[in-house]
């Protein structure tokens, strides 16, 4: 039997953009901020026009993306993934085009054991041939040819419908009853 | 009916890699290399350990990638592609990862029409949800889960078992025997 494809979102699943964000949001702004406030919330949606705008600025320096903290546990189930399943990183990278050179030394560095080769940067990800997507954008997931998995984030609290990956100590389980034998 | 997905190589398809790497190579040593000598064989095959180096070194400044010239025909065959299928631009970009950010940008400014959310920049091209893929490198159809279409260049003139297209002005002809109908 084939192998099962895991493809994996980057930002808010292995790397901390929503976290960098928002303190780089409180430290201009003051603690106007909290888990609770945003729960089920997208971020810009949060924002007045001229915070907005700043922060998109700020995120159009790549800068900002070379320095993202890893989310827990990410490192460990990817390379527990990585050896059962045929892994890829697929990121939505282009609205910031400055990020795409720094989001792949970020990968390097953090993440050695992906093979270059399978690090995709795209835009629609129904471009993507795998058998699950792992993302905390559900969106992702109405055109896309294989199974959406949710990993959750404030944002994406209230999205129901798709199997969700809480912690990445969840992956692996979650992998085995998404896709039973195959792993 | 869907429209059919038609993905587009760029280095050597859309993009004249292949020319600016020999002008960069002919400048520096001369006129050693010419169409003939050329012909069914990989540039850096042809080339002394050193001046591979040296092109290598080159082209990971993502400068080299700014100012390729268009491959002839490109933008009006892309453009009635565009109309008439679903089209995504998907380029190995992985080797120098500095390219990215000018390949994004070379692609904005002399294909606007291509909608960013289908640029895709990648390494193994199995990756790649598509019913065809226009590439001058065959190795990238053998795991391809569409049709591979070959792309003329001297380096391919040899590989055959796939539909060519040798001039861009013979696109929508190629397409249209290979999906007939579908156009």
């Amino acid at each position: 039997m084939n192998r099962i494809r895991v493809a994996v979102d980057m930002d808010e699943v292995i790397a901390d953009t929503y976290g960098a964000m928002l303190g780089w949001l409180i430290e201009r702004h003051g603690p106007r901020w909290s888990p609770e406030t945003l729960h089920g919330r997208q971020l810009f949606d949060m924002l007045e026009l001229d915070a907005a705008d700043a922060l998109r600025e700020a995120m159009h320096d790549g800068a900002f993306f070379a320095e993202l903290p890893v989310i827990d546990g990410s490192q460990e189930a990817l390379s527990a993934i990585a050896s059962r399943c045929e892994l890829f990183i697929t990121s939505a990278a282009m609205e910031f085009p400055n990020s795409l050179g720094p989001k792949f030394l970020w990968l390097r560095r953090h993440f050695p054991f992906v093979d270059p080769l399978n690090i995709v940067f795209c835009g629609d990800k129904s471009v993507i041939a795998a058998d699950c997507l792992i993302d905390d954008n559900a969106r992702h997931f109405q055109r896309f040819g294989g199974q959406g998995i949710v990993f959750s984030s404030p944002h994406n609290a209230n999205v129901t419908g798709y199997p969700r990956i809480r912690h990445w100590n969840e992956a692996i389980g979650v992998l085995a009853e998404v896709f039973p034998g195959a792993l």
